[in-house]
């Protein structure tokens, strides 16, 4: 094998069977994935989560991670968004001719590792190679199914007036690291994506308490997850800005560069809406694990103003945070 | 919404929001993607099967279909080679900022009309919009989840000595017919690719008997697909070139552009290996089927030779029909 994509790594022939094994096998062995057959084949049963996301960030590599790490953190984020335990994931990857093996196998190796941090197995996959300038080096699809536990019934509708709502850390880090990183800007080796699984956080969450709706703030961050919220569950959101957590290194940069970390980009971040008696608990039990040291309580669920969300300032002048419109940062993810 | 993709379409904002609720939920409702939660969730139990693939045809539309078709088609077969029924559909688009909105919806469309056809549901999406030279116009990744009724037992190890070899119709339609339309060649208006469903020819098989192995002969065509079922199985396979079905216009254009056609990629077709007193029944409930119409037994597995592919010519001689080496036609699905 040359140490460059060629198209004859995506035509099915003896090139593509070279870099499956060479490749692919060396890092995510195990015994589904291994019988090569058309489907993985694995016994299941219950309530049942799949869902599937296509990663096209640019660069490559960022400070914090890298698309690998990224496609399987974001995937199996969105199982665990609705209280599932993610088990088995597929992996895609649509490759630019001329890509170095190196940074193919780079990026394997940090998908094996963020697979085996979140305890799931990558059973399926497949390559495509497109001629030069046909792609842009290197996009990943992930799709993921996982099993949710009886009883448990998160959903961007359940909402309710009086409940309260939760961050489980920072804002805006991963968005802010890659915009750096693309800009060339000198106090980027400080900003670091937060790109993490967060599925054994959630596990922990909900052996406190019912949770009435869990979001992955990504694409759009905070502002418009809670707008998806409000709209799905027909009530408003207040929220207190100096209640949200959010790094100095972070503040200073999105100042300088005219961005809103509200509307950042987050991968290894979570928005809890829970029932208010269960709050304060849920706070202290994210806040002993790993991905919730920072947790916060950043504000309440209300019956007016349905739809929207409410930004309060710590002057006591509130202001509505809209849905983006435009598009703040492309390919951040 | 303009008229063409904008990059503020893929930015989780106020726009990709439009852009899911006037182009894919016109087309995809049903209740389970209407939810629009980070998963999809239904309930399962069994055996289930799971796949994943990415297309990146060239050019979106072709005779006989599209990107959109081959995406729910190719996903759906997958699943149906593992004798699963196909369940449940994910499909994420990695777009090209400037890709015509009508063009998009076209393809949309034509997967509602193959995912209906197929009886399958897509539950879960995702969309990416790059910029302008970053992706040529479209990619589909389209997972798939399904159920394997109990006592079926399909892999591509399990051919065995004296089984034979049937595959359900003409060879190599695909394939020409996306390089004809490259070509601009003048016979192509009669060429037309294959692409189809085939898990109710599948599930109507499996009702007549038990089947060792299935494989659908896309990407390396034929004789990559009985090399991988060889070298898997550690069996010979020997076919006969007379019986191996082609059309006429797929033989005299190959000729013309140099290619085989065992090597062509075929999207609506199989290979199915089976016990050898169950063979002739076989071939006949598969002639009754839609897609089954010209299905033929084209030859038997042997115990000499393992991991080889032998092809025996009219005139008695024979030769190896080795895996594809090289890319024979970049981006045929």
């Amino acid at each position: 094998m040359g140490r460059e994509i060629l198209l004859a790594h995506g035509s099915g022939g003896r090139l593509s069977h070279e870099l499956v094994e060479k490749s692919f096998l060396k890092f995510f062995h195990n015994p589904i994935l291994e019988k090569l057959g058309d489907s993985a084949t694995f016994e299941l049963s219950g309530k049942v989560a799949f869902t599937t996301d296509s990663y096209v960030v640019t660069p490559l590599f960022f400070p914090g991670g890298d698309i690998g790490k990224l496609a399987v953190c974001g995937t199996v984020n969105d199982l665990a968004m609705a209280g599932a335990m993610p088990l088995y994931l597929s992996a895609s990857f649509i490759i630019e001719e001329g890509l170095s093996i190196y940074d193919l196998e780079r990026i394997i190796a940090s998908m094996k590792a963020a697979a085996e941090e979140a305890g799931v197995a990558v059973v399926a996959g497949d390559t495509k190679v497109v001629n030069h300038g046909s792609a842009d080096k290197l996009f990943i699809t992930t799709s993921g199914v996982g099993l949710i536990a009886p009883g448990v019934d998160i959903s961007p509708d359940n909402a309710r007036p009086s409940n309260w709502v939760i961050v489980s850390g920072t804002m805006g880090d991963h968005g802010l690291a890659i915009m750096s990183q693309r800009e060339g800007l000198s106090f980027s080796r400080t900003l670091q994506s937060d790109c993490a699984p967060l599925n054994y956080l959630v596990a922990e969450m909900l052996q406190e308490c019912h949770l009435n709706c869990l979001r992955d703030p990504t694409r759009g961050g905070l502002a418009n997850s809670l707008n998806e919220i409000a709209k799905q569950s027909g009530v408003g959101i207040e929220i207190e800005e100096e209640l949200i957590p959010v790094r100095d290194e972070v503040r200073g940069a999105s100042e300088l560069l005219g961005l809103d970390p509200l509307y950042l980009a987050n991968e290894g971040k979570l928005i809890a809406v829970v029932e208010d008696e269960a709050a304060v608990g849920l706070l202290e039990r994210m806040k002993g694990q790993r991905y919730g040291q920072e947790a916060a309580i950043i504000g309440r669920v209300r019956s007016k103003r349905p739809g929207q969300v409410v930004l309060k300032t710590p002057y006591g002048s509130s202001r509505i945070l809209d849905m983006l419109s435009g598009e703040l940062l492309p390919r951040i993810c």
